[in-house]
């Protein structure tokens, strides 16, 4: 009860006194004063407490439930949203947003979409690999591989990262998952406890919050500058509580699409050294360089202490499930084993079909021809972006994959430019799915994964109207705009 | 160190007190009165409170650490063994029992494999079932699939669960997932905290208590008996303190081959809403059975309690990794979302591929065939048991699955047959690795899964002299035979 008395309200202000009874919850809510699960005080109490109206508590705790950051259980009262929901949510979300969801596939301007059409899927190369591998192998394709993965594909991935990546490694610590998602839930799994805090960049990937989250994990984010993490904000935290696990894409991140310069990776590897913590690497998107090939984390590891994920799927089928982890010497026999326990093996068919377009050249023949494609998307958006957006609007111009990062004027949600743009035929994925909290951004991921060329500066062209409106809108009433309207 | 003190010590017996401080010790472990990670006694200490000499002490730490109970580190002391520990080496081994190591596959007597040889995989079917899905879906073959499962793929398992177990289920509640494994590991995320309780049968699959144990879930045991769980046992524990969960393998068991009579079955569904405890229900090998289909526990399941979890692995092709789960409507959700953080989705290429071999009947012949080629397996392998084993020998006659129980008279531990066995070339799965805490068992498990027809006889032949010999040094000196002398 004593951190409600802490709440400022400011009679003069042209601010509701409920949206301030909010603003004030929320913070505390931020500030980890109030818990998840704990109950808010009974109405009357609050409001004689801050001497207000009751009516007025009511509509800061109906916003606040509305928003996402409570809930209220009928005879009993409302209380801090417990994480567990949070987590149910975001995933949720992640789900609706994705490929399964056949209503959002029928959008006009899909800009939401992160794995490439499936006209481009190399079907007919995949075709003859698998019936190769299935004349060549008979029901052995079909036995259990070894827990960690076919032997001759890591061989074939250790050959491919020394080629492309200039990562040196052996087979024994390369180790053959189910995606990256699996990926990072296998990590998750071996080395997170309850409590252990994991740091990770803001905006980030949901889908690896929420299996940090499983694990009990604290989530601590790092600003992501233009040029990587806040340096700044990094050293501070560090000082105060290092993280067991730094979760970074050092390259093309989702969603910003931004990479790290050189130098930041650097400094981020010499950091895990002196606050002794390990970083997993998800590098979702390094073949898909329109300029040059990103040099991964992992290139630069000296010390060992980075997991470097690798997934197949975005860029090349995300129906094969299929990624890998190269694991630093000392943690590579504990990743085996939660492996076995999490799913026993991956696919042993896909992986020898796999095996077989890595080895035969197939498989950077694909890669070859989605660079050239998606460059010229890529070409086709800066343009686009330049042309139509409306000067208060920023965006981030990245070097590589599917994403661009939109950004609003502070005080406008790009959840409420998501229902505009949506009335339009256009989607886009609105900024607060990529922070742990959920918070409203006036921060957007635009995706070039899957809207067709011949469409794109035309849904680009609609959503600058759609952005206008919500513009004009702001302007009109600041206070109004500044009210966030949850989609769901 | 106020527990040491109860170690009884009778220096009048035959049983050298090294091996009675052992003893000792080890049922500290057991009662939990000793806990994962203590460190025990300095070796001068527990000598002198015990009153012997130190070379007393010496020799039983040393068993202990042989036998996995503890770790000593240089310079600091011995630790009772951390739960960390036990996890990886339980995965280890089963690892090094599973079909991906080579140097076991070629022992000539295969009894510990689990799944049907690669020879009788439907290869040619599946292959004509992948490129039909190919030519008719070309890139979305490879697209992702909802992550609960390709919807055609649920409706053609309800049809499926409909028709062979009479279980009546809507297609929200079924969860395609990567095998059984993952299955259990989905529900365990979905369900359980530090702490919480699960029942399980002793003895039981070892990958499930993995999966368990990484959530920071307490093991408790519940032995089988010929017809299902000691109701005793278990209406004692339940009244001191119910599971959260109970995971069951209702029909032919692994790895006893045993199965629930229907009144246990029934007791059990009871006991579950009287205590409140929800049941996965691993129904690992109901195709395979030999007499009549047996009923699983969720077709009785009125109260909506149980998780049923099948999968398509062992008795079809594990390399496919599918299986899916049914989930009581009240969790249906939950699953979903923990299955979309694990790895979003199950190959959507062997899904499909599946869905054509379930509708157009395929499926269904190439178990009606195993059926029958398993059932003359399993009719040789009761009268080859019944003719080779040694009087003192005990052993179980499943109704169906791959596996028989065997058990050696009382104090002969079958960790030190296996030694025996294998220099005869036989290969068996000692019990050990079927109790959470892997204590020495006199029983063990015989699959016929791999072993040729041609050379059941000769391998039970050559068993049964590899169980004479052990039963001839434990005659000769009980107490020897006591020792418990590990495998790896």
């Amino acid at each position: 009860m004593e951190h409600f008395v802490s709440i400022h309200l400011d009679r003069s202000s042209d601010k509701p006194l409920y949206i301030q009874v909010y603003d004030g919850i929320v913070q505390l809510i931020k500030e980890r004063k109030l818990s998840p699960g704990e109950k808010l005080p009974p109405i009357r109490k609050l409001a004689s407490m801050l001497n207000v109206n009751s009516v007025t508590i009511v509509n800061a705790y109906r916003l606040l439930e509305r928003d996402g950051f409570a809930i209220s259980r009928v005879g009993s009262g409302t209380y801090v949203r417990p994480v567990g929901d949070i987590i149910e949510e975001t995933s949720e979300i992640a789900n609706r947003m994705s490929q399964g969801n056949e209503a959002l596939l029928k959008v006009p301007f899909n800009f939401s979409g992160t794995s490439i059409s499936p006209e481009y899927f190399p079907v007919k190369t995949f075709k003859d690999a698998l019936n190769r591998v299935l004349d060549r192998d008979g029901g052995y394709a079909f036995a259990y591989s070894e827990s960690q993965g076919y032997l001759p594909l890591r061989e074939s991935l250790r050959k491919f990262l020394f080629r492309e990546y200039a990562i040196e490694a052996p087979v024994d610590y390369i180790h053959v998952v189910s995606g990256a998602q699996q990926g990072i839930d296998i990590i998750s799994k071996a080395l997170l406890d309850f409590g252990d805090v994991v740091y990770v960049e803001s905006p980030t990937y949901p889908g690896a919050i929420d299996a940090f989250k499983s694990r009990g994990a604290r989530i601590v984010e790092i600003p992501f500058l233009q040029d990587g993490p806040d340096m700044e904000d990094l050293l501070a935290k560090l000082r105060s509580r290092p993280p067991k696990l730094f979760y970074t894409m050092p390259n093309f991140q989702n969603p910003t699409g931004r990479s790290y310069s050189e130098q930041k990776k650097k400094e981020l590897l010499a950091l895990s050294q002196k606050y002794d913590f390990l970083i997993i690497e998800d590098d979702h998107m390094n073949d898909l360089y329109y300029t040059e090939r990103p040099v991964p984390l992992k290139t630069l590891d000296t010390a060992d202490r980075v997991f470097y994920i690798k997934s197949f799927s975005k860029f090349f089928m995300p129906g094969l499930r299929l990624g890998f982890i190269l694991a630093p010497e000392h943690f590579s026999k504990k990743i085996a084993e939660v492996k076995y326990f999490s799913d026993i093996t991956s696919s042993g068919l896909t992986q020898r079909a796999l095996d077989v377009m890595l080895q035969d050249g197939s498989f950077n023949e694909h890669a070859e021809r989605m660079r050239g494609l998606f460059r010229e998307r890529w070409n086709l958006m800066i343009r686009a972006l330049n042309k139509h957006m409306p000067q208060e609007v920023s965006w981030t111009e990245p070097q590589g994959g599917l994403f661009f990062w939109v950004t609003l004027p502070s005080g406008c949600y790009s959840t409420n430019l998501y229902s505009k743009a949506i009335k339009k035929g256009i989607l886009l994925t609105p900024g607060d799915f990529f922070y742990p909290d959920r918070r409203p951004s006036p921060g957007f991921r635009l995706s070039i994964a899957q809207i067709p060329p011949e469409k794109l500066e035309e849904g680009l062209k609609l959503l600058s109207q759609a952005i206008d409106e919500l513009l004009d809108e702001f302007r009109m009433d600041p206070l109004r705009g500044d009210i966030y309207r949850p989609l769901f």
